[in-house]
């Protein structure tokens, strides 16, 4: 049994639709654990921290507690500070002051980095202090974790998303016959993937995935793709990540060099706004685009259950963890089976997470590499929670048909 | 009695989450009215019609009719397309040769007007026709109805995703205090209103509407006015019409004029990217937007139940009017009180919807001209269906407080 001392929690990064969640989960734990005392969040991340801006969270009602569950953003602010050798003196200063003996970071890898050097400055310091980090990153880029809370549910708006653009667009393609998606997703393609999952048969969108893993050569490349799908299909629903780069590293989004409006100004676009003007310009086909942004990782219509739950257990697994006198960890999802899906809670160095990000294996890439496979639909569909509602397709009869008088039955 | 007859239903105009909803109730009813002979449907609108491109809607099953009516888009394909002369011609020649003697177009202002040309141009030919339109938009901007179905279901995703967006930009306000949120809604202020629904004390967003009815006097006024909303509240989600002009009527969106890229390409990225970008260059702001696009005005997710509901009783409306030898008129949802809510069906001249449109009235704006009224409140509410999932706010208890010593407890 570790020392009695008071818990700090803070969220960092962006926002997700389960990252509270995981805040009920370390307050729900930390309630029930003798050796804790005080629960005691940051503003902000570690910013809050280091000014002080500190809330009781063992002040909360269980009725909101239960709303925050279902409540999506980060209640406790979230931010990206990168720690200086002034802040770690100072954290250290007010661990001690303030009696913080476990210290719980939710957030990806920036706070996997975070987390590490607080334990490292507390632990050459002689200062007995528990530091676990809880997950947390749309981005699903992390590594030694099957899978990151907060990509379910991205993952399922987004599936969503693309199937209703899908059905958009193939009921006017006389109209707009292509679509492209902008989403998030950093350097790599998981969430453009996810936009494949509710696919399921050969008209369904996206007809094409971009990838950061498998970039066009060109702009021009790009363009020609899109332009092929269309000829084949009659319309076309393209995923773009909003980092996308052709295959030398540019960025596709307009770049450095941008825009010049009529005063001079400079101007950076992004790649969907920028790639929709281009098909309408150099193919003549008329292109909308949609760029959910924040809304897509943020959204509790459409957060997965099985990532709700996870994110919350996550939660609790760290303080277990930082009670049972562990530190200098991330908690991980292992997965024990995909059908059924079931996973256990393990824990990762911090070390070997900071910094660091997991690509999409070449397994989860179609060959034609704008597409996804059957072995990441099996990684990535029970993360989704609920199964995703069946739409409907009309039977094709025409009519009349040629047994049928086109007259009164 | 009128004669036995074939009955003609299409969709046009931009699809919506619960025009299918209305489909399904055009079947439903007109499979169970003795009059009506075969049940068909047009793909692409008034354009099926004119290629026989025809299908058999009495050929489907319950199943896929149940599923259809939580089915997005429009299934049998929408279209745009406006009636020449020998289009008139040709429609009524292929009225007689399939004998139909309903005809039935859910769709907006532009179907009611080829509605209505379709009615006359039977009744000056003496051929036996009734015509009958199923309101459909988004844009709730028809006149001598209380709303239009398609509204209740946009109004809802906007709602919840605004308050989301708000909830995110005020996590991390030192990151990006501005947030831009671009919608639809054409000439009229429906859809950029709606934005507030959730919207419940002080901080909640959206801070500024930017409406169609008020709009800003020039770029640089609209841009103080988000300056002066982040020095007072720290952060400001703004949401701007894609179609905004400035009080002298020029788009700001680009314009005419648009930008010009390294390669002397004419741009017109819309007024998201465009406002986010001098937000950044003139007011020294870091900003994002989201464009929820085509996904907000077709998401099944938050579709409301009202909206659902009242969608497919409108079209089983249609048939009853059909049958009752009615003609040349669009369904009206009248409205009989707003708590308990309740609306009867009823029934307006074709002639005095087509090409008119409803603006959002004064007492719903409010008199700063950026927000909506109480009395907008009560008459929007309603349409969203079930009531919007409460969400969480902290106790506001700092820690250490003052009784409480910043040690162990």
């Amino acid at each position: 049994m570790v020392a009695r001392g008071n818990l700090l929690v803070g969220q960092s990064g962006g926002a997700t639709a389960v990252i509270n969640a995981s805040l009920v989960g370390v307050i729900g734990a930390a309630s029930s654990a003798p050796a804790i005392g005080s629960i005691v969040g940051m503003r902000h991340g570690i910013e809050g921290l280091l000014r002080e801006d500190l809330i009781d969270l063992g002040r909360q009602s269980a009725a909101t507690l239960a709303r925050l569950r279902h409540t999506p953003s980060a209640v406790l602010g979230t931010g990206r500070h990168k720690l200086g050798a002034d802040d770690l003196d100072r954290a250290l200063a007010l661990f001690r002051r303030h009696n913080i003996r476990s210290f719980i970071y939710i957030g990806g890898n920036d706070s996997a980095d975070t987390a590490h050097r607080l334990h490292e400055r507390a632990s050459v310091s002689g200062y007995d202090l528990r530091v676990i980090a809880v997950p947390k990153t749309i981005d699903n880029d992390l590594p030694h974790t099957d899978h990151c809370p907060g990509y379910g549910s991205i993952a399922r708006y987004l599936a969503l998303a693309t199937r209703d653009a899908g059905r958009d667009t193939e009921a006017s393609p006389q109209l707009y016959p292509v679509k492209v998606i902008e989403v998030m997703g950093r350097n790599a393609g998981w969430v453009a993937a996810a936009c494949a999952l509710a696919r399921e048969e050969g008209r369904d969108a996206p007809q094409l995935i971009f990838l950061p893993e498998r970039p066009p050569t060109s702009f021009a490349a790009l363009l020609d793709e899109i332009g092929a799908a269309v000829r084949e299909q009659g319309f076309c629903v393209a995923i773009v990540p909003e980092t996308l780069r052709d295959a030398a590293g540019r960025p596709l989004g307009g770049g450095e060099r941008g825009f010049v409006d009529a005063f001079g100004h400079a101007y950076h676009p992004g790649v969907a706004p920028l790639l929709a003007e281009r098909i309408k310009g150099e193919l003549g086909l008329r292109a909308r685009y949609d760029k959910p942004g924040t809304m897509a990782r943020m959204s509790i219509l459409a957060a997965s259950t099985t990532d709700l739950a996870e994110a919350e257990e996550a939660g609790r697994e760290a303080v277990r963890r930082a009670t049972a006198d562990e530190s200098d960890l991330m908690i991980t999802l292992d997965r024990v089976a995909d059908a059924p899906y079931r996973i256990t809670y393990g824990a990762v160095a911090l070390e070997r997470i900071a910094n660091t990000e997991r690509l999409l294996p070449d397994e989860y890439i179609g060959a034609d590499g704008r597409s996804i496979t059957d072995a990441f639909r099996r990684y990535a569909l029970p993360l989704l929670g609920d199964p995703l509602p069946p739409y409907a397709r009309l039977v094709e009869k025409a009519w009349p048909d040629a047994g049928n008088a086109a007259i009164e039955r």
